[in-house]
C-alpha cells in the first residue's frame, strides 16, 4: 500500500495531510506555527503534526512514501531548510525541514517547494484544466506568484522567480516595502500594508473616516468591511484594484497564462472586492490574450493539496507523472 | 559535410548565414526587407538571400541539415509563418517561413522563432557563461525580451511569454503604447516612441531646447546626440532611464536572471547614456539577486545568430544539446 504526505508550513499554521494511492486524503492535521524559541523547535512542531496526520490515517509514518512540503521562504533548496523567515521571530534563524521529515518516513523522496510553488503545483494537479501555463498568485501578508510555462513550474537560479509582489509599480516609489525598497505592488496591496497604504492616503487628504486609521489594530479587514459605507475605505479599495490591475497585467505580459488562479486571505475574504476592480481595468492594460482570472478552487488548501500534489507527481504537478 | 543555417527576419533587412558542422560560419548575405506587395513577396526574398549566403559558402541549399529562423511577430507557430506583422505594410497579412524554407533545405529540421527567443538562444550559446537563467532584452523599435528560466526558452500558451515592452510602469497611464494600451513601459522608451515621449514632456513643460521637437522626423537619435548638451535631452535620458530601470526591475522579480543581455539599435548605440542610468537605479528597486546587466555581445549579428545557434542545438541554445 502507497501512502503519499503534504506538508504546509506557514507563517500562522503548520498543517499536514496524509493520501492513500488514490490521493483519497485519509488522515489530516493542523496546529499553531511555534513562534520559537528556534527553528528546531518548528523543525519538531513539522514533524509531530506529520506523525499526528499518520496517527489520524492509522499508518506509521514509514508507511509514508514521498512527501512534498510547501513552505514559507526563504528556502535553501540544496540544505532543504527555511532561512531566517521574514515572518517568524528573528530567534528562528533555520528550519531544517527536508532531512528530518526523511527520516521521518524512511524515504528520500521529499519536495520542497516554497508557498506559491506549491500552489501552482496544487492548481496544476487539482484544477480540471491542468494547463502547462498558469500562474497561482497569493494576496496575503505579502504577495507573490507561482508560476508555470509550458508545463514547468518557474524556479530561477536562486528560486526567485515568480518574486512579483516586488515588481515596481508606482514610479514615483510612494511607499516602501517591508523589503525596504519602494514602490513594490506589495507596498500598496497586501493585508499587512493595506492599513499602513490607507493611513498615508488619508494623511495626504484627511477626509472624515469612520475608519479607526488612528487604532494600532486598524487592519485591511476593517477597510474592506466599510466598502461602500465610507469614503476612504472605498478610495482605498478603488486604488488596490488599480496596482492589484497593474500587477497582474504585468504577470500576463511576462508569462502568458490561460488561467490565473488567486489566493491568500485577501482574496479569498473579499472576492467580489478584490477581484471585481482588477478584472474590470485588465482589459484597458493587457495587451496581448486576457487569462481566466478567478479565485482558486482549493481555498485555503491550496498549500497542502499543493504539497500534496508535488508527493504524488514526481514534485510537477503534472497528472502525467503520476507515480 | 553537415551544415546549418541562421536566417533573421527584421522589419528592415532580411539575412542568413550557413555555418559548417563545427559552427564556423562560411556564407551570409543580406538585403532590404520587401515592403510588398503581398507576404510571398516577403518569404521570397527570405529564400533568395538564403541561396545567396549557400551560393556564398560554395553548397547546395539542399546540403544544409538544419535551418533556425528568427522572426518579426506575431508569429503562428503552428503555421510557420508571421500573421499581419506590425511593422510592415498592411499589405502583408501572411509570410509563411517554416514550410518554404523546409522545401528548399530538404529537411523538416526547421526551427522558427521570434526574434527575441532567437536573441535568448544566442546569448545561451554564443555566451561565455552559458547559464540557464538568463534573459535577452531589446530597446528597439519596440521592446521586448527572451526569456530562459531553469534551461528553457518560455514561450507560455500563445507565444507571449516575455512581452515585457507592455508591462505597465506609468499607475496614470499618461502615454498611449503603439499596441493602444495605455502606460506601457514601450510608450515612453522605445526607439518610436521616444520622440512622441519628448514632445509631451516639451508639451507639458515648454522649456527652451535645441531638439527639433517640431520636426516631424525627430528622432530618438536625435535626443541622445544632444545628452549634456540640452536640459530637455538630459531630462528625457533620466526619465527613460527611470522607466527602463523599472521595467528591468520587474523583468528581475519576475524570472531572476543571472544575467541580462541588452540588445537593439536604441541600447546598442547610445550604451552609456541607456544601461548606465538604469543599472544606478536597479539596486534601489530590485528586493533580490541584481544580476549583471549588460550589452549583447553578439551586437546586431544576435538575431540571426541565435538562429544558426537554434539550427545546431535542437531549438535550445543548449550546447549540451549540439546536434
Amino acid at each position: 500500500m502507497v501512502y503519499y504526505a503534504g506538508v504546509d508550513l506557514g507563517a500562522t499554521n503548520v498543517r499536514a495531510v496524509v493520501a492513500d494511492g488514490d490521493g483519497t486524503i485519509v488522515g489530516s492535521h493542523e496546529q499553531g506555527t511555534p513562534r520559537g524559541p528556534t527553528g528546531i523547535a518548528v523543525t519538531e512542531a513539522v514533524l509531530g503534526v506529520l506523525r499526528e496526520a499518520c496517527a489520524n490515517a492509522n499508518i506509521d509514518p514509514d508507511q509514508i512514501t514521498t512527501a512534498g512540503i510547501g513552505s514559507i521562504g526563504p528556502l535553501d533548496l540544496a540544505e532543504g531548510a527555511v532561512i531566517d523567515p521574514a515572518n517568524l521571530p528573528d530567534t528562528i534563524d533555520r528550519i531544517p525541514l527536508t532531512g528530518p521529515i526523511m527520516n521521518l518516513i524512511e524515504s528520500d523522496e521529499v519536495y520542497l517547494h516554497n508557498d506559491t510553488n506549491a500552489g501552482v503545483i496544487g492548481e496544476r494537479f487539482y484544477s480540471d484544466r491542468n494547463p502547462d501555463d498558469m500562474a497561482y498568485l497569493t494576496i496575503s501578508s505579502g504577495i507573490g506568484a507561482g508560476i508555470c510555462v509550458d508545463g514547468s513550474v518557474l524556479s530561477g537560479w536562486d528560486g526567485n522567480a515568480g518574486e512579483v509582489g516586488h515588481m515596481v509599480v508606482d514610479p514615483q516609489g510612494q511607499l516602501t516595502c517591508g523589503c525596504g525598497k519602494d514602490g513594490h505592488w506589495e507596498a500598496y496591496c497586501s493585508g499587512n500594508n493595506i492599513p499602513r497604504y490607507t493611513r498615508w492616503i488619508h494623511q495626504e487628504d484627511p477626509v472624515e473616516t469612520a475608519l479607526p486609521v488612528e487604532d494600532p489594530e486598524f487592519s485591511a479587514a476593517d477597510v474592506f468591511e466599510l466598502a461602500g459605507k465610507d469614503p476612504l475605505a472605498d478610495h482605498v479599495i478603488e486604488q488596490v484594484g488599480h496596482w492589484n490591475a497593474m500587477g497582474v497585467a504585468n504577470i500576463i505580459h511576462a508569462y502568458a497564462p490561460l488561467v490565473i488562479y488567486v489566493g491568500g486571505a485577501v482574496a479569498l475574504n473579499n472576492e467580489e472586492l478584490v477581484l471585481g476592480p482588477l478584472k474590470e481595468e485588465l482589459s484597458e492594460m493587457v495587451f496581448t490574450n486576457v487569462p481566466d482570472v478567478q479565485l482558486t478552487t482549493l481555498g485555503d488548501d491550496v498549500v497542502v493539496k499543493g504539497a500534496l500534489a508535488s508527493a504524488m507527481t514526481r514534485g510537477t504537478g503534472d497528472r502525467a507523472k503520476l507515480h
